[in-house]
């Protein structure tokens, strides 16, 4: 797995120097330095510019050859076209890192990218940020880097979470935002256009970094697919939540991506399924990361997420039942000796969850304490949910109820704790401090929590279980006939109908009689890969007769209807009975290489788009998962009366496709196996096109992205 | 349709009696009391306190009786065993409204259920809110009748939005947050336990009233449906925004709906085709519930919503186009002369929607206005959403911002214009007078302008066209066979095979030449409605042999199947080609009555419950709406090289069926017509069951409601 620490020396320099200093602290050159100053950066810095003896009180030195010192990191705060003078000097001296704030490279047409493949070309062994970077800032060691103006309205409050953004613009929008949401931000690194430091870099040294906790991600594009998967795996393990921003994920929003930018917006159902893998959140927006990101901060990662609800309000109970299950968040019931003891202390209570103590718990606050300590003291609750809306903002209700709330977070204090409370700024930090998060709107609170669930099943899930017996097969260099196709996927494990490529009608007459009647015959050509259109296709053929006419029959439809093509015969296939159509197949991607998909036939994959993807390679049980996870399962498991079909065999199956794929590589452009037929007794690829040859990874061009 | 004037003595009245009336402004009885002379409630208030010569200042009576006139409301503060009786005084005086605050009701067992049922008894003619009612307030006229305790924290803003809840606490709740989210709230009516007042009264009320432009609602159960309806109708037909938070619209939604009240949650699928017919926007919670109130009082509903997009990152821009799909927003492009002005400001301006001026727009202010203008200029956009994110909410920057946005909005006042920034309370007050909204989250904006497109269809639709030749026809008393209900569909001008009930073979064979072969043969009786399951039925019967010899076999299977069987024949059909199964069916449903059923036969309705539901009658045009809201409408209009079938036919068909069920009244329970099969060249019911017998209206017990 790939290591990335070697960003230690950009995101948490000891040094920098600052070319393009400025005097004036509202200035790009100059905020840096103002904010360093400000909160203290603890290591040298080094304002370059020659027009001025000293830059903001500090002394400035003409030229980079002048400093008394290699510094880690070099700011460049300069005209566009000034930049890739600057970086060869800059790398000369053997600066490390170089953060590019200026703007005009690729983002803005064809000058700008020549500009920027310039940078890349001087860079050497230098690492850049950039350019048309915001910038990059450490709380931890005071390494303000960035000259986002949001830092002018406010510092970030202390916490202990990552943004790694591409857009710069955005970034400082969820920083910003972050701080209205009550959310503590660390660490901010922007990468711009990308010229060399990737967001997925980012991520990685955030997963790998002890300072931060939580990463949340803004991407436009991925340049590279397994710079991220490393990244991803390494947040995984470190059970570090990732919560994603992926733009682009609509026809519209691919479209506005393009328009703006060379980013590649990539398949969204690939990029997808990379994020599901991981386990990584997807969000729609700022407020929605940083509602998870907040009741992510309390580490509580359950593999359901159970929660308790105690309301003052019936209705609103109803209300959060209705969100919890949009959201996946389970809520058990009370058990019955702890309703009984709640009755008693209040007789008109409702005492299910979610649990409602009424208006009394306003007149008699020792109720929420009681009932909130009946419900953690179950150990049902991985959460309890607190809604007290206006009162609990109502100065003569407050310092009660905090007694309250910490009593009941004393009794338990590994429970995720959440008040809903409509309050000012300042109750509502007494209410954080006992150790409840404040949501306004309940709903937000219960989406975050199902977020903690589905992250709490992929940190408990373990790495892929792939198959020990790793096939050997031969992969021919051009694309095949199904028959040729067929042995090739039946040498890796994959099953496939028995059949016999014949060439006589001896030989098919001999082949039907191996295999027993009735059987499907085939006409078989590498030139013809959809037969069922030329009528090249005959089901049910249940005798000699039928198979001497059919072999004739099928000879002639194909040479009526593709006259050029090399027929090789025809094939003599075992013919599956009534099952359930299903495809799988592979599409290898230019970004994450084979991905496997799998989904119902007919209608399903073709009008109700009902297919899921999967890396490659994986094993069994990810396979069962992959197959639970289509909208059509029931048909699977049986409709109408109708046995289930054998879901292990399928899943085995796709498993094998998927290692088979991984294995097979970059020379594997895709497989189509469709259909295959599930019946109860097993599942066999009755019809399979390989189409081989080397796949063009995608360029890394020299790309912009928006801000 | 019904009138809701009746209300106005009530919600907005000249005098009101405080039964109970207390002299500390925090308790119950003195919240109403306190917030009315703060205000200045310009007419009569009347404290009703025998154990005290004033109260608050105001001079209390010792008992009604004893008052110089009748006041319009009187409210009560009292134990809920003293109700009865206060009531009863009250009556007798002639006050005209009464509004209980007191709870202990049917929300606390059978005790006060039987308190309650003597509040109906005692009422007489006069109209009660409540019990468990938090109350109702008006703040055009400054009548306060409420002891919500949040306005201890502050009064609503003004505006011109009503709130109608069953739910007080929940009222409350929305009402607090409204201040929170900047939304004007002028009227407030909690309905309790709803013994006499209901909420779709109120709604029927604020539809009516001239000071109200948008109603939000919260909703536990309909205790009438046609008084729902009637006020419904009212609000699409005054162009009023009806939004909605329907509780319990889950499983787990439903269960703590019924474990806390009696409160009828029915069935969520009809209530949402109601609220779905008269263009009801239904929400998932307070805030979202806000967000579009506050959108809505700009008054500007378009039948689709068109949007621009303006922003200073691109980022934000891609974002905003994921959200616009994910509503249902269009983002219409540019027009290039627009375009090519806009990219002759700035060269590296990104010019198609979602357009992006980036930051350059920071040190050049008038870009945005420019840019803005020439947007809103092309006429293409019924709302323009401008991202400035936290960079509007720096002082040095909100001056000239303001200057810009003033500028667009001078040059088209008539578009719907939303800023999204995050800043201060008082810089977004400021933006909000220049005719702003402000949300700080972009995402909820263009949720709300998703909500502006459906209202501005459903003003723009019609009443529904019905058919003009109202089908005359014979219901029977009880269920039927095959062959009588079909007769009596056909009667209504409903599509059915051609077929004839036969009672013996003879006849079987005579019916079958007048059909045509191949034929159907189905067993007749009323007694066996479900024949496929014991082999009742038998296609392609294509000689008169085969007639013979099936009349027999049915006879045969359908006395062995079920001995005890009335068996009035054979039914000879005619038989369908191939065609797309669909089911047709009426549910009489006890609140709202005949609700018509469509869907796709097979999996599509068992598995994935594809059907969707509409009041009865309606017209073709709606019948259309029906049929094309499912979402395996693509197999009906012709997948995979079939034809699209008759959808004329088939929407005939259904007007046809829900005219019929109409007409029919509460005497029809169910029609099941399945399969319909759908050809391109028509439509038939091949199989119908016709349930009659009188149906239930579910009675309006005594019920008690959340709070």
């Amino acid at each position: 797995m790939k290591n990335f620490s070697s960003l230690s020396s950009l995101i948490a320099p000891k040094s920098v120097a600052i070319i393009g200093a400025s005097n004036d602290p509202h200035r790009i050159g100059g905020r840096a330095l103002k904010y360093m100053l400000e909160r203290r950066f603890a290591g040298d810095i080094y304002p370059i510019n020659p027009k001025r003896e000293t830059i903001q009180g500090l002394r400035a030195y003409a030229d980079v050859s002048l400093l008394p010192a290699c510094p880690d990191v070099a700011i460049l705060a300069l005209a566009a076209d000034q930049v890739p003078a600057a970086l060869k000097e800059l790398e000369s001296i053997g600066v490390k890192n170089a953060v590019i704030f200026s703007s005009g490279f690729a983002e803005t047409g064809q000058e700008g990218e020549f500009l920027q493949q310039q940078i890349a070309r001087v860079a050497g062994s230098m690492r850049v940020l950039g350019p048309n970077s915001l910038g990059v800032f450490n709380a931890e060691n005071n390494f303000w880097g960035t000259f986002t103006a949001t830092l002018e309205t406010g510092w970030p409050l202390p916490g202990r979470i990552g943004i790694a953004t591409q857009s710069g613009a955005y970034g400082a929008h969820m920083l910003c935002a972050a701080r209205g949401q009550g959310v503590g931000i660390s660490t901010f690194v922007a990468t711009g256009n990308e010229v060399d430091i990737t967001v997925a870099e980012v991520i990685g040294w955030m997963a790998e970094n002890d300072g931060i906790d939580i990463i949340i991600s803004y991407i436009e594009g991925v340049r590279n697919g397994p710079e991220l998967i490393s990244a991803l795996q390494l947040a995984k393990a470190a059970r570090k939540p990732v919560i994603m921003l992926k733009a682009g994920r609509s026809a519209l929003g691919k479209q506005a991506a393009k328009s703006h930018t060379a980013a590649l917006a990539g398949d969204d159902a690939v990029i997808d399924a990379i994020l599901r893998e991981f386990g990584v959140i997807r969000v729609n927006g700022a407020q929605e990361a940083l509602d998870i990101a907040k009741v992510a901060t309390r580490g509580i990662y359950p593999q359901e997420s159970t929660l308790g609800v105690l309301t003052v309000s019936g209705g609103a109970g109803i209300i959060i039942s209705d969100d919890a299950e949009q959201y996946g968040v389970a809520l058990p019931e009370v058990p019955s000796d702890a309703r009984a003891r709640m009755q008693a202390m209040l007789p008109f209570a409702s005492t299910r969850n979610p649990v409602d103590c009424t208006a009394q718990a306003l007149n008699e606050m020792t109720l929420t304490g009681n009932f909130g300590i009946e419900m953690v003291q179950t150990d049902l609750y991985s959460a309890l949910l607190i809604f007290f809306s206006h009162a609990g903002g109502v100065a003569s209700i407050v310092p009660g109820l905090r007694t309250e709330l910490r009593r009941i977070r004393n009794a338990r204090p590994d429970v995720l704790y959440i008040l809903s409370v409509l309050a000012s700024d300042d109750v509502i930090a007494g209410y954080e401090e006992d150790g409840f998060l404040v949501f306004d709107d309940p709903g937000r609170a219960v989406r975050a929590l199902g977020a903690m669930g589905r992250l709490g099943r992929s940190f408990a899930a373990g790495e892929s279980s792939l198959p020990h017996d790793l096939p050997h097969f031969f992969l021919p260099e051009q694309t095949q006939n199904e028959a040729m196709s067929k042995r090739v996927l039946a040498e890796a494990g994959i099953s496939v109908t028995r059949d016999y490529a014949c060439t006589s009608v001896a030989q098919a007459i001999d082949a039907a009689a191996q295999i027993g009647y009735p059987v499907v015959m085939k006409v078989l050509s590498s030139d013809i890969l959809h037969k069922t259109e030329i009528g090249g296709v005959l089901l049910n053929v249940s005798s000699v007769e039928e198979v001497s006419s059919g072999y004739e029959t099928l000879l002639t439809r194909a040479r009526t209807a593709v006259p050029d093509a090399r027929i090789d015969g025809v094939l003599v296939s075992q013919q599956i009975g009534q099952g359930v159509e299903c495809i799988m197949g592979i599409q290898n991607d230019p970004i994450f290489g084979s991905m496997a998909l799998f989904g119902l036939g007919g209608v399903h994959v073709e009008v109700f788009k009902d297919v899921v993807l999967r890396r490659c390679p994986f094993g069994v049980s990810e396979a069962h998962e992959v197959i639970r996870s289509i909208r059509s399962l029931p048909l699977l498991e049986g409709v109408r009366g109708s046995s289930a079909v054998d879901l292990n065999a399928l899943a085995k199956m796709l498993s094998r496709l998927s290692v088979f794929a991984a294995q097979a590589g970059s020379r594997l452009r895709s497989v189509d196996l469709n259909p295959v037929i599930a019946t109860p007794t097993g599942a066999w690829a009755v019809d399979a096109v390989l189409e081989l040859g080397e796949v063009q990874k995608l360029e890394e061009s020299d790309l912009g992205v928006l801000n």
